[in-house]
């Protein structure tokens, strides 16, 4: 059994699985003994990216307190998305790209957080840093979670920094970036072996403002229509998922990866603030939003200043 | 005017003077328009290490967002020992070496914290990822704060990072660190011209744990006798504080730097903690702490565990 585990956030995306099977590997030749674990399914995007690479999905661990005292996480700090006993562990490290919110430690740690577009980015400066080679699988999943992160590039999130990463990693992988990015996104993007019930959950965050609780679910999709012609269905999903959570607002983001625009379902008591917000008309619970991509930077932001 | 300010916490200590320069520095070097300011007085030691190496005291600057509308944090990031109106800046870099807590920002940010002894450990990295080399001046700034945080080297916070950036440093800056470095900290427990009020507040730091609100003063001495041959007037002083600030629990240290061991005052309706925290009995609202000489590492993280 390994001493610390590296975790990602749950509902894991490509960034958060492959950032934690990377940075184990790396604390592992640190002599650290370190285990990439998973807080939930790893997506279709996901899948691929591994299954090209040659890795085997990291383990499920539902509470981390039962197996370690201390552990690494990647990809988040927010302690609502992480495992739900995470107060009952040592976070001894931290590597991530996200506003830092509830988030609180006892002693000093090792707290790394830089705004650029994927937690991958970072890890290449600390395989540098540590003047450890990255192999050319671990270079192939890295490149991986910012094409993933970034979508190919055009998320306003992704840096000059991401960029130039990409474009070492995608040497040291041996791939060409962008056909293999379009062919990984496109494997995310087919969301025929997936339920409602799993585009609900598949990518989907928690967030406090303002003293209210808001969730927001993306997915990625070729063919928008695909999924909002069944809006009547998700609203029920989303109800439901609003009563048991106690949430305040949901917000439901189908994310055109070829046009990069965005359109949503919003639902909760709160769910007014949308069209002052975003400055766009809501019809029938739903809304355009052209040019959005990001969660992080242009739907996050906009909400949490909203409702505070 | 400068359009980024660079600030250590309140009450500051060397190492928060000397990192607000050093990084206002090489965010300079690097293009960015930045001053460092302070929150309060500087005190003995950190005024003889400006003396001794050039330069002028930081300007004094009680409300951050009258001037600007970024800032960076260095040696510390909770909000109550930060400025006043932090809340109404954006927080766009923090350099620490600190527990992390109360602490939240909208938008990603550069969040750079390491278990190290002290913020000019991290700086002095920061320098080198960047290319930018230390003059002989800034060095020796840097150089001061380590020692003052690590008192010479002696705490249990210092790590062998903070003793190889010292020994960089002091190459740097042309100085012998260990003859320098007791001259510093003998000029920063020269207590002659400082009122018991001073005392009080020279490098009082607030924190909060358990829903309970405590603050923990600490001061060096040579003599540790001539403080605590004061304790009737030093607890009058205490219980103001106390009943002004609404503080369930104060503790006043007085650490001996030659001995390296401190003595504390403990007042507040949780003071009771303090004998079962320590394993040490409190005689007369009186403690001896043998070996404890960190504050971060030796009585912040008892005490939260206690009120937790
Ligand atoms: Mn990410
Ligand atoms: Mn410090």
């Amino acid at each position: 059994m390994s001493n610390v585990f590296v975790l990602g956030h749950k509902n894991p995306d490509t960034d958060s699985i492959c950032s934690a099977i990377s940075y184990a590997y790396l604390k592992n030749q640190l002599g650290m003994d370190a285990e990439p674990i998973r807080l939930g399914d790893v997506n279709n995007e996901t899948a691929f990216a591994l299954q090209k690479f040659g890795f085997d999905q990291p383990r499920l661990v539902e509470r981390v307190s039962e197996e370690v005292s201390q552990v690494i996480l990647v990809d988040h700090n927010e302690r609502q998305q992480s495992a739900v006993d995470i107060a009952d562990v040592q976070v001894i490290e931290v590597v991530d790209h996200h506003r830092i919110a509830n988030f609180e430690t006892t002693d000093p740690l090792y707290f790394r957080a830089e705004p650029v577009g994927c937690t991958t980015t970072i890890l290449l400066k600390l395989f540098k840093e540590n003047a450890v080679e990255v192999p050319a699988n671990i270079a192939g999943l890295m490149l991986s979670a910012i094409i993933s992160d970034s979508l190919l590039f055009k998320s306003p999130t992704c840096t000059e920094q991401d960029v130039q990463a990409a474009r070492e990693l995608a040497e040291m992988a041996g791939v060409d970036a962008a056909e293999y990015g379009l062919a990984m996104l496109k494997a995310g993007a087919d969301l025929s072996n997936k339920t409602l019930e799993d585009l609900m959950s598949l990518d989907s965050k928690e967030f406090e403002a303002g003293g209210h609780r808001f969730e927001v679910a993306q997915v990625n999709a070729i063919d928008v229509a695909e999924v909002t012609s069944r809006q009547k269905e998700i609203e029920v999903l989303m109800n439901e998922k609003i009563a048991r959570k106690g949430l305040d607002l949901f917000v439901f983001v189908v994310t055109d990866i070829l046009n990069n625009d965005s359109t949503a379902i919003v639902l909760g008591s709160r769910s007014g603030i949308i069209e002052g917000a975003f400055k766009s008309s809501v019809v029938d619970n739903r809304v355009l939003l052209p040019g959005v991509v990001s969660r992080k930077k242009q739907i996050i932001p906009v909400i949490t200043e909203a409702l505070s």
